[in-house]
């Protein structure tokens, strides 16, 4: 919050001016998002482009427009991999006139190295410095574990000075179920190479987000947040409010260590219809970082 | 939130009772829900039914559904005050299949002794003690101060042991313009006739809810929620994140004197169409609630 003294500045309004400003006026959400948000965080609040997973580009701004959101992980359906350097820029000009900014792209799945080549290519081309990746092989259908991949992943990301952030989805779908299971296997990789935190996946493991934020911070690149119905294999997606997840408790902790990327709203409940749901759960998130700081 | 062991009580569940529960883990709100809210807030979270001045009961209470709250200031457009008491019943029957209880009736005009007599006849059938009114004469159209008025409905809480809440309603319609200006008229009249505090109105006056809050906290016993874009007379409603009032600081009023009524969202945007901008108020509420605790 800036100081009232800014804020008369900013305003200039005549009551304030007057000396009726009150303890409890502050500078509101509508100028901070002028500003690119409050001066006071480290953070951003975004929103993971799979939670439009149903709907063209253009209803995904709208909504996002109609929520006040402003920055997108892309996924390759609203910006196909084979996109042409037009379409790109194409795209970049359709979330500029919706006041959106797509900050990185993924989540994107490779099993080959030819599948991370192009990964690569594709976020230079789309001009974002941030991949959310799931690195693995597949064989007959079956998740395997790279750590041959892992490494052609690091030379990648020497090669193109990007962060590779590697998105953890829980019990159902091994090898990256959770944050310490990706640390186990980054460790004694270029430090570029980290995670997309995705508290939901990872509290349906029985894991902590709250302490895994702060033991693997300096390697969180990306948060998928989400809340959930129950801290195991069951749980599924929910409102924010609503779950069992203590999203204060995570926020704190996202203070506590300094957090400098997104947190962008992966809402997986309501796919056909999930505005109003993603309404929620981004309010309820601004009333957490607005009584966090 | 409830401890730990209490949530493993509630839950019986196999990862938890394996010692794998977590910082993180909370009570979900779902099962505070049905508790009727989390056992620490003396307060709760409502819904003003003028926020639904364009939409039948059946409607609204689909909304109220869909954001997961479950009390309501009835209006009289969904319950005429000349309702019968089979139709009453029938409201109230209707509500509680949507999981909602209506706990005051208002804001209620009352020009004259005989519409006083109404409203408090009214609040008795339909089975509330807490009637939210607007106690003043109009000549001409214009309103004007009823003393008189006010010593009439004293008479009346008396009789009925009800609770008369008289609603502020900024710069616009004097007399009952804030507070300060409520407790001017009532503060020598029973303890019985209090106030609804609408802090967006509140504001627009160039009052301060907070410090309000805490000087007239006895003989506040209902709340509108709002925020707004200004905080004079051409403030407009506005999403709860997005305003110029510091929410997160009223709600640690709230907790620090106590409060046991309701807050009610009353939400004056986007009136034909205002469901994603209640549910994103809503959701910031609670987000504040969460994080005040």
């Amino acid at each position: 919050m800036t100081s009232r003294r800014s804020f008369l500045k900013t305003t200039g309004m005549g009551l304030l001016a007057a000396g009726m400003a009150t303890a409890s006026t502050r500078t509101s959400y509508a100028q901070q998002s002028a500003e690119s948000g409050n001066p006071k965080d480290t953070f951003r609040l975004g929103i993971a482009g799979y939670s439009f997973n149903k709907f063209k580009l253009d209803q995904a701004l709208e909504m996002m427009k109609k929520v006040d959101v402003h920055y997108l992980c892309i996924k390759d359906f609203h910006l196909p991999m084979k996109s042409t350097d037009e379409e790109i820029a194409a795209f970049h000009e359709k979330c500029k006139s919706f006041g959106v900014t797509g900050y990185a792209v993924g989540p994107i799945y490779m099993g080959t190295e030819q599948a991370v080549d192009e990964a690569f290519a594709y976020a230079k081309r789309v001009g974002v410095k941030l991949i959310v990746g799931v690195p693995h092989k597949e064989v007959d259908k079956k998740k395997v574990e790279s750590p041959e991949l892992l490494k052609y992943v690091e030379g990648k990301v020497k090669e193109y000075d990007f962060k590779y952030a590697i998105h953890n989805h829980g019990p159902d779908n091994l090898p990256y179920s959770n944050a310490e299971c990706i640390m186990n296997y980054i460790k004694d990789l270029d430090p570029r190479i980290g995670m997309c935190l995705d508290i939901g996946h990872n509290m349906r493991t029985g894991a902590d987000p709250v302490a895994d934020m702060e033991k693997y911070a300096g390697r969180v690149y990306d948060i998928h947040i989400k809340n959930i119905t129950s801290p195991d294999k069951q749980g599924k997606g929910i409102e924010l409010p609503r779950g069992i997840l203590d999203l204060p408790a995570f926020v704190r902790m996202l203070r506590k260590v300094k957090y400098n990327g997104a947190c962008s709203l992966e809402y997986e409940k309501d796919m056909q219809d999930p505005l109003v749901g993603i309404a929620e759960s981004i309010g309820y998130f601004r009333g957490i970082m607005d009584s966090t700081r």
